[in-house]
């Protein structure tokens, strides 16, 4: 089995997860004479991407393990294991802005070796195996994704979802870093990740991240040229307190007032 | 001079901005070997746009008035006024995210009738009159516009662009209409006008605003069944302090929080 043919498949799992959600994608938009009946459009879109994608992988895959946010874990100790957030950014999501995504990650040995973020409302895709990473837009222009040079904190954009997710002593250490920085900006989730592998931004903070929030994205923003680890400087794949960074320096100077 | 032919006008100074712009977007993405030229695409791209929509607006109506972010005012006692912002939303743009828009109002002695929101990348417009608001997509499909029913601020979502724009006196204020909702969520720009107006949220808070930062959105949100006014209350085209609602009870009771 090559990367190459990884490759096509999470092309497939993308496109098939972007068909199940966007039906659910501004309901009050979609649906003119609203049912009465009650349902919560957010949740059933995850849940039917996330089944759809199982379905993908078993039928090509059967020997690999699954994590997912809706379904649970099955087979994680197998050599390759896919990680899947259908829809991260579900704020967004129920509020119609555009800005989330569906993350596909493929561990092998625990480690991410390939990562997609999918927006099927606008039809754009990042990807990234670590080594190099792309855009795809919607009329099927591709581009190399490379993160920019930044040398200082005081010349960085830093992004976080928001400091309300912080807890109290997290959201002190954030504003530490925040009040050395040219421009804050909340409200990313996913595409600030994709955003700052593409060059448009230095920094992203985060914490109480998910595995499959921050899997997918590794391999997107290490191809481009950033770095992502935890805030104590190791792997991020497993989530928690997550700093990426596209200049070595800007996550450097970072780390020292994340750490004291 | 008819509201439909307005209405065809609008579209056509739409279409002309959003073709001046998109070159400049995510210009990191676009152009492969930059050039050593040091250029600052946000202002490039709005200057772009308002001069192309000034250009059209006199060429077919002359006597009209233009307020712009760029290019100052002229004839601004005319009986028709057109606010222009062609990049609402700086920061977005500059970080690649695409939930900013190119806003078009036209007065008319001074009362925005007629206002639009598009977003070029996505692909999408938000339109509105006053009396009824549409949505129209990529595809050419389109759809009424109309707020959802919210009974109090404990069931409201709540959206501002950021609390670091606010000045301490009015973020503490903030701050306590935000303590009362059921979500926040910071970073909209137009988008959360737009998305009040889809019926997607419930309630915006911002302050300092301009004219050409709000005019457009109020035939909008007031088109799709919402209030938009001032913190005391007052129109809302000449910008400051801003509060729009899509349910009159959520706005009634942010009110009494906002005055005290």
């Amino acid at each position: 089995m090559t990367v190459i043919d990884f490759t096509a498949f999470i092309g497939r799992l993308a496109t098939a997860s972007g068909e199940t959600i966007l039906p659910y994608f501004r309901t009050s938009l979609s649906i003119d004479n609203k049912n009465a009946r009650d349902f919560d459009p957010v949740t059933e879109a995850d849940r039917g991407a996330e089944a759809v994608m199982r379905r993908l992988i078993k039928q090509n895959f059967p020997q690999h393990g699954i994590v997912g946010e809706e379904f649970g874990t099955e087979r994680e100790d197998a050599e390759y294991v896919w990680v899947l957030d259908p829809i991260d950014g579900t704020k967004s999501f129920i509020s119609g802005f555009p800005t989330w995504g569906t993350l596909i990650a493929l561990l092998h040995k625990g480690t991410p070796v390939y990562g997609m973020m999918h927006q099927p409302y606008i039809g754009e895709r990042f990807s990234g195996d670590n080594g190099s990473a792309r855009y795809q837009g919607a009329n099927n222009t591709g581009r190399k994704l490379a993160v920019r040079r930044c040398e200082s904190l005081a010349k960085a954009a830093l992004f976080t979802t928001s400091p309300l997710l912080m807890n109290e002593t997290d959201r002190a250490t954030f504003k530490g870093v925040e009040q050395h920085v040219r421009l804050t900006r909340y409200g990313g989730d996913c595409y600030s990740y994709c955003m700052l592998a593409a060059g448009h931004l230095d920094l992203v903070i985060e914490t109480e991240l998910k595995p499959y929030d921050i899997a997918a994205l590794i391999p997107i923003v290490t191809g481009a040229g950033g770095i992502v680890t935890t805030w104590d400087g190791k792997p991020a794949q497993n989530g928690g307190k997550i700093i990426a960074a596209g200049d070595p320096r800007v996550h450097e100077a970072a780390m020292k007032l994340l750490n004291g």
